[in-house]
């Protein structure tokens, strides 16, 4: 392995423990527990589980692996803050959904080379990439790892 | 700049965009919100916020940059939990010692070569660096930058 494969597997070893750590927490809550509130009037566990589901659902089309699988969870956990919408997935089936995206992430991880991860995200035009580099599908990673790792200390005040 | 010092620019990047977070959190709480426990019986503001300066001030000596600058902040904030100690440094103090320890990491940060960035740091020995050449200072900046961004969402639900 060389250096430039060597730093990006740490990168996405990075990810990967806070994804173990998000199924850890995950596996500890009830589904009582996610339907509470984490500070009084603030987000729901839910809110924050399915809002990770539709995040990472998106980073499917956003890192150019394909359609995104779940839309209608965008208006529900990205478009609405938590309780504007009344009727919601439940909490078994935001469980799965958040399973199957990270699994078909991490198959599309294990195999990227370098020149991919350094490939513009599909958000980005190719004029801005010219300019701007460092919005590639690595920047994406990071950034999303960091996210993910934010919500996992609101949902570790749930225990 | 070739693509290992690229590639390690893009980790930097994501350590600074949660430092920002962090001082925008930090600024926008008054002293008062950050005695508050963040879930009833659960941290204080200040705790994580002591918190994170004793752990950032022992990422000087792990990377190797020089000694602990404030070694009186670990048996407050590493090795006892919240209201364990009763006389714990001010609100104001500690926001200046994380600022200060944060400016010390990153002008190391803003001069490492990819050869230092890949160094072992200096809580493992060299016979088990041989065998496991990720622990390097490059993944503890990638698990602190975690760790970071852990705090920074329990931070925001002080708001």
């Amino acid at each position: 392995m060389n250096n430039e494969n060597f730093i990006i597997s740490l990168t996405v070893a990075g990810w990967s423990s806070q994804i173990k750590a998000c199924n850890k927490i995950l596996s500890e809550l009830s589904d009582q527990q996610l339907m509470q509130d984490i500070v009084p009037g603030k987000n729901r566990g839910v809110y924050i589980l399915g809002h990770l589901a539709a995040v990472h659902d998106r980073m499917i089309p956003l890192l150019g692996f394909g359609d995104q699988l779940y839309q209608a969870l965008n208006p529900i956990f990205l478009q609405t803050p938590d309780k504007a919408v009344e009727t919601i997935p439940s909490i078994t089936e935001l469980r799965t959904i958040l399973e199957t995206v990270n699994a078909k992430l991490n198959n599309h991880f294990a195999t990227m080379t370098t020149a991919q991860w350094l490939e513009k995200h599909t958000a980005v035009s190719d004029e801005d990439f010219k300019k701007e580099p460092n919005r590639n599908k690595l920047s994406v990673l990071i950034s999303r790892t960091n996210h993910l790792a934010n919500h996992i200390g609101q949902l570790l005040l749930l225990k």
